[in-house]
């Protein structure tokens, strides 16, 4: 019997490593491989040999684990170049010296694109002994063909709940104001999207639209006339005509070339005061928080995440299963379910997927019922949190900090 | 039998509804008043003679309310002036209209000072029919006399929950990497130290001491010496030594002279970049979400804030309690436990508690352990929160949009 070893890559979400705890107790039910690996910081740990052996975790670590948010491996945002030969070589290398069958990666489409490449390089050097296995995360939500992404539903959560608590507390006061509140999601809307299903939203700002100035000032000044306040949601990602970020004075590049976002809030606020659109304007950036907020997980999220872990290593006990990612499809049922099925993962490495255009309402007004039925069924239930002594979050030491 | 008055005003809290709430419940319990007003957006809307009828609130209803954050009265800022005696002859005109004979104002030290002068006004006046008691209410922690403020401890715990979860998000990279979480607190400190009761803070910064920026620097390049990572905490008054605030670029004043603050940790982080102590810094501000992320309540603080209500309405049977406001005060026993006191609302109006410079350790490093066990008790439990068919918090619809 062999080995095998998982790794988390990209930004960190509430459950990813919910799925992490689902290869894990995989094996314990069923073991395939004699040992369990974590490879630390990603490939960049893993081409440094640090390894973490996770075989053994108690019940209650794996129950910890699954309400830490942010990835308990590290992660990393280094990426496999097709042309930097050695690392391919140095990398397989470790699997063997590690008599390792399958690594598992846990990640974006970066991620997949990892996987795609490495089952890839193997095929073509005829190399059958190692597997790879895609695990997808992303707050974003915009990886193509699987319904939603695990780590999502926890995020729209949190900007949700936070949308429904800065809507009543700017509220309290009769003054004319208007509230901005900023999301991530990079040029995919999905995640401003969401906070419409507390159907408070005045305004919806996405990416996938390009943003006309002019007409926005008319809705702003339209709800202003009508009810004194104007809540406002606005996506990272949105731009002009001309292709530049509202948030462009701060736009700067990551080093896979993305463009580092943050501040289309504020950037939208001081477009409105000069405009004389309204005197008083309030932004609520969510920021990391909006990633990472474990205590508010979806229970749906944190399960569908943990079990698509257990899906993944159960199906790699095929050893035909090599570049494939584990995606979810929801099941044409009047109640909620899903099904896990696997798909080619060079399907879904480096392609993004928006909010559909057919879901945006105009004037910047919203999503349509199809949409908020889409959401609804993704945040709900409430996973136990438990709680210190001081009445903080429990949450497992980090692996890297061992 | 008469009948009396509840108002809340200042900024809102993730438990102010509670207070409110246990006004109305202790006079279920025992009707000392026939009626129970809720008068809307405080003195503002009762000058206006806007109020509505609580007595009959469901036991449903009450609970709700107790995790519904913010004002569901609607709040305002509107100060009564000694000069402006309009104003008080009104006030009294309704309230002799309404037949009221005790107004509880849920506040902070603004509102205890309404609480002063309406008591001060009816005794040179020689009207004893009226009663006025405060219920303190702030975030900032930063009222005289009582141990701590209901609010607070729901806010410190949003804000701990976020440092740790934030703090694991961003020790995920190899990477050399500030983190900077900036929050409220006016010119006190209190919530900004009590981040550091999660043990993962490196450095705090306070109000109650003048920023050193060569000093601070020197500790953030011994910090990422150290360990390549530095999270620092930063409270949004904090002040050079001219007096200027360190987010001095945005600051203004609101209607009562206070400066509307906020800016203080991305003007750090542009400090620390400008003199080169690193090249990466991400700023979390916590902004409004801090003071409404009620599903974050604490249950020492939600359950005090409602018992605090009961308690003023039990300690009107009295009629000479006027002028008074109902504080808190911790036991000198070895499990934590507080009492409710009356106190004279002169004593906390227009002061400020600021936190202990004994409490605070030299060159930014943090608390006393005597600071964090004042702290310790006051974040625990968690309180059931009631979750809409979507998975999102319910709420009461807040009386002024009936």
């Amino acid at each position: 019997m062999g080995n095998c070893l998982v790794a988390q890559s990209g930004g960190p979400t509430s459950v990813i490593n919910a799925t992490l705890a689902g290869v894990v107790m995989g094996n314990q039910l069923n073991p395939i491989y004699d040992t369990v690996y974590g490879g630390l910081h990603g490939i960049e740990g893993i081409l440094q040999e640090r390894l973490v052996d996770l075989t053994h975790m108690s019940e209650d670590e794996n129950r910890i684990l699954r309400q830490t948010p942010s990835s308990a491996l590290g992660s990393c945002r280094y990426k496999l170049k097709r042309e930097n030969i050695h690392d391919y070589e140095k990398l397989f290398e470790i699997l063997d010296k590690y008599n390792i069958d399958t690594m598992f990666y846990i990640g974006g489409n970066d991620s997949m694109d990892t996987v795609y490449s490495l089952s890839q390089y193997a095929k073509q050097k005829g190399i059958t002994k190692h597997q790879f296995v895609g695990c997808p995360k992303t707050v974003d939500n915009d990886l193509m063909v699987t319904d939603h992404c695990p780590g999502f539903a926890s995020a729209a959560k949190v900007i949700a709940t936070t949308q429904l608590q800065t809507w009543l507390d700017f509220n309290v006061y009769t003054r004319q104001e208007v509230f901005i509140l900023e999301t991530m999601g990079r040029d995919a809307g999905w995640l401003a999207a969401s906070a419409c299903t507390t159907g408070k939203v005045d305004l919806l700002v996405l990416p996938e639209e390009v943003f006309d100035p002019e007409l926005f000032y008319e809705q702003v000044r339209q709800i202003l006339a009508e009810k004194n306040k104007c809540y406002i949601v606005i996506s990272e990602g949105v731009k002009f005509a001309d292709g530049r970020y509202l948030a462009a004075g701060e736009s700067k590049n990551d080093l896979f070339g993305h463009a580092v976002l943050g501040g289309a809030g504020q950037a939208l606020k001081e477009m409105l005061l000069e405009h004389k659109v309204c005197d008083r304007a309030k932004v609520q950036e969510m920021s990391t928080l909006q990633r990472c907020y474990a205590p508010q997980q979806s229970l749906v999220d944190v399960d569908e995440s943990f079990r698509l872990g257990m899906s993944a290593h159960m199906r790699s006990a095929d050893k035909n299963f090599t570049g494939k990612m584990v995606g979810l499809t929801r099941k044409d049922t009047e109640e909620y379910d899903i099904d896990f099925f696997a798909i080619d993962a060079s399907e879904v490495a480096n392609h993004v997927k928006n909010f559909p255009l057919e879901w945006i309402l105009d004037n910047y007004r919203g999503v349509t019922q199809e949409a908020l039925d889409y959401f609804a069924p993704l945040m709900v239930g409430q996973p136990q949190i438990h709680l210190d002594e001081k009445g903080l979050p429990r949450y497992v030491k980090p692996f890297y900090h061992r």
